[in-house]
């Protein structure tokens, strides 16, 4: 009795604080103007917003039904239509370095069960690292829409699959354990973050992709959620844009 | 009262055609597959899909609704409130080096009272170049929603505009007419395709701006429609897309 007590006096004492937890007014008590949620998204998606920490208040539940709905996975299909209808123009070599890069989070597997908890809130709630990790430990992202059906196409041409992601190379095992679970099984290269691979994600891809070529493969497509999957050195004869409008990686 | 006849003779024939003028369904008599024109139109605007020659009949009249409804108008302000809100941080030197370019069609200049002819079906009827020429020549094109407002802020900011257009060179006084009717009151240079200018635009539009930074110039911004305007050399240190989907340049 005594705990729920506490507990009852501490949702009392929230609900009666002058400020919400998360206000949908401004720092001043003004009222945040309104924002165009359909026209944040495009910024976003065509690269006009960059730096974005978080999505805004006003937005979550317009990027939450999107990300949940149906509109999402058509537009996710929609870009893995474009990327197979070009790789069927391509003449595959037999030598086996005509690779395609995959980035992982959000265009391979999705973190969406995450990033829809409610201390989630599908990007307007800062991010926490910690929280993020246990989920990714847990080995249970589902795949992206249309991810693992661009990835049977391609494997089928002769394309090699190659994965770079930002995950921390610590999760090697555990990354390639779900992988595995939800059907990718194969790949020339899984490359993961090292410990001395530091600066943007830019940066870091760019120096990746810069290895491969060095190696000999030929880089004839690239997928990815984030611009900075697509941008910088090395980014491929032809690059696609997965949606992803809960965060932002430089 | 002959001319009537033969009139609603032609208008009798046409309803009784097998096939519509423009018809539902493809080739062969089958339905042409359902398209989710929000995917395809997000699609364009990323650029995953490229060299795309007409708007897919099925979304004649999404586009249409998205051109003329408040959606495009809002999509384009934040596109503007983006540009003004990067132009704020730069540091502006005082010897007028410092340019934004702007291309002019559906960034500078709209030709969407054009796009809604019945005629031209905003995208979905193969372009005509006789019927474009005559309505440029008009010079009636209004300007951009918040174009006006984004050269106006650059200029009091000390950034000079310069004008890229694949616009003939034969039409240049009708187009500075055109600008200076809508409040486009001075720029340092208006680019115009001369002649000798072959290749694609990317190409042309990188020659151009190639041309600027030899000349001393810095592009600190570049504004499009097109992502021919916004990729090749010398694009500028940020650039931002304009919403266009009506027609693809490459």
């Amino acid at each position: 009795m005594a705990a729920l007590d506490a507990k009852a006096s501490h949702v009392n004492s929230i609900s009666n604080q002058i400020h919400q937890l998360r206000p949908k007014t401004g720092s001043s008590g003004h009222p945040v103007p309104q924002l165009n949620c359909l026209s944040w998204r495009l910024a976003v998606e065509t690269n006009n917003i960059k730096d974005w920490k978080l999505v805004p208040l006003q937005c979550e539940g317009y990027v939450g039904h999107y990300m949940l709905g149906k509109q999402y996975r058509e537009d996710c299909y929609n870009v893995v239509a474009a990327a197979i209808q070009y790789a069927k123009t391509l003449k595959i070599a037999k030598d086996s370095k005509d690779v395609w890069i995959f980035d992982i989070d959000e265009t391979t597997l999705s973190n969406l069960p995450y990033y829809a908890r409610s201390d989630v809130a599908f990007g307007a709630i800062k991010f926490n690292a910690t929280k993020f990790d246990e989920w990714t430990r847990e080995g249970k992202a589902p795949a992206v829409p249309g991810a693992l059906y661009l990835y049977k196409a391609l494997l089928s041409m002769g394309i090699k699959p190659v994965f770079i992601t930002g995950t921390k190379e610590e999760f090697r095992q555990i990354r390639i354990a779900n992988l595995k679970k939800v059907g990718y099984s194969s790949w020339i290269k899984l490359v993961l973050k090292g410990v001395n691979d530091t600066g943007s994600s830019v940066m870091y891809k760019s120096a990746k992709r810069a290895e491969l070529v060095k190696d000999g493969y030929r880089i004839v497509g690239n997928i990815g959620d984030q611009w900075s999957d697509l941008l910088g050195d090395y980014v491929g004869q032809r690059t696609f844009k997965l949606p992803d409008p809960m965060y932002y990686i430089a």
